[in-house]
């Protein structure tokens, strides 16, 4: 381990992608959800394009068209797109929170519960996710995903990749932004931790979007990651936990 | 268990005294610092007089003397005038931070861990305490205290007994006041959330300021909680866990 390495207290995580697997669990619940309620779609294709209006919501919140809104009510906006859309036929209030709800209820990588366990012996585990603390409490409530503290977006009012995101949450952690660790499979989230003085570790996640679209790939040693692993088994293994 | 204790879905915790026994364990860590450093004091009396000036500055928050701080420094601001007061020689600034981390290393009451442990499966735990998010993230590291979420005071930049600290943590988990049970040893604590709405847990913590000065006692069924246990096992109980 390098000596800027030995001086991490706390890894913080981007989760959706990273941590859990957004496309298939949204589909599933959406599967779901459409049998108890005679709805038939392609919920896979459903997912995708779900999350495709999640960077351009955000975007809305980050540019300042509209106030600060949890995630939550960004993926109700965007659902009702969706629907749209793909012809479905109109919801009720109550169905539409149901359907809502599939972000709570995702499943992580088969990787991450064993790998979590090895890190939080000797680190503080963070979520720094542009997910709503009610989100992630109760997603990490259902998948059993053992989170020191549930910061990010909502409790810092940043969307990451703005750099106030990063920021409040080292300071809420009391750490320097080159104590935190942030664990992502995404580069651009890295590159911005990076940019605030964060370490940063990428964590390949090939299947992310499916077989049509591919996912950031590892860069090699000269990509600016301090880590770069295929999971979080080596994750912790490259954390000497 | 009563029809409005049904609706309820997290637990929300005060912490200093009700979940941690910070009298025994402020003198602890004040003895051990005093062997490290030569410091000879009577260190339950230092526990005593740190924690009776919590409240007055506290207020010098809640009364805009002072813009947002967080506890820690709160806590630093009053040992240095403890210091003063019981002729302790000058500590260097490390030396401050050190004991001023007594706080971060309290010990449960014997009844916490496993009480948490029945509530948890069915509860989201919450702290809502004056605590800023460090020291409880630290505090709960050390002793295995299983939070679902660090809230409170930090998060809604408002000291308790403010409503916004209650507001904002239900708020934050995107809950009904009436669906968060508050948990305290307290009777103002629990009084303040009652009035924005939560339900309230009495929990007894007799020896809390040691045999000088008395607890809060329970007040029986008048008494306008919606429980009243003796410890967390009890607690438990009362909400089938």
């Amino acid at each position: 381990m390098s000596d800027a390495l030995r001086d991490i207290r706390a890894l913080t995580f981007d989760v959706f992608g990273t941590v859990v697997d957004w496309r298939s669990g949204v589909a599933r619940e959406g599967r779901s959800f459409g049998e108890r309620h005679g709805i038939t779609l392609d919920w896979l294709a459903f997912a995708d394009r779900w999350r495709e209006l999640y960077q351009p919501t955000l975007s809305r919140v980050r540019d300042g068209q509209l106030p600060w809104t949890r995630l939550d009510d960004l993926h109700r906006m965007s659902l009702r797109q969706v629907l749209e859309e793909f012809g479905a036929p109109t919801l009720s209030g109550e169905q539409t929170e149901e359907l809502n709800r599939a972000w709570h209820r995702l499943d992580p990588w088969p990787d991450v519960l064993p790998g979590l366990a090895r890190l939080k012996r000797r680190f503080i585990l963070a979520t720094l996710s542009n997910g709503n603390v009610s989100l992630m409490v109760n997603m990490a409530k259902r998948a059993g995903l053992p989170w020191d503290a549930v910061l990010g977006a909502e409790v810092a009012h940043a969307y990451k990749p703005q750099p106030e995101a990063y920021l409040a949450t080292a300071r809420l952690l009391d750490l320097e932004p080159s104590q935190c660790l942030m664990v992502a499979a995404h580069h651009y989230d890295l590159e911005a931790a990076r940019a605030c003085g964060l370490r940063t570790a990428f964590v390949a996640r090939p299947d992310e979007y499916g077989p049509k679209k591919s996912a950031d790939a590892p860069r090699g040693s000269g990509g600016g990651h301090d880590i770069e692993a295929s999971d979080f088994g080596e994750l912790a293994a490259r954390l000497s936990c």
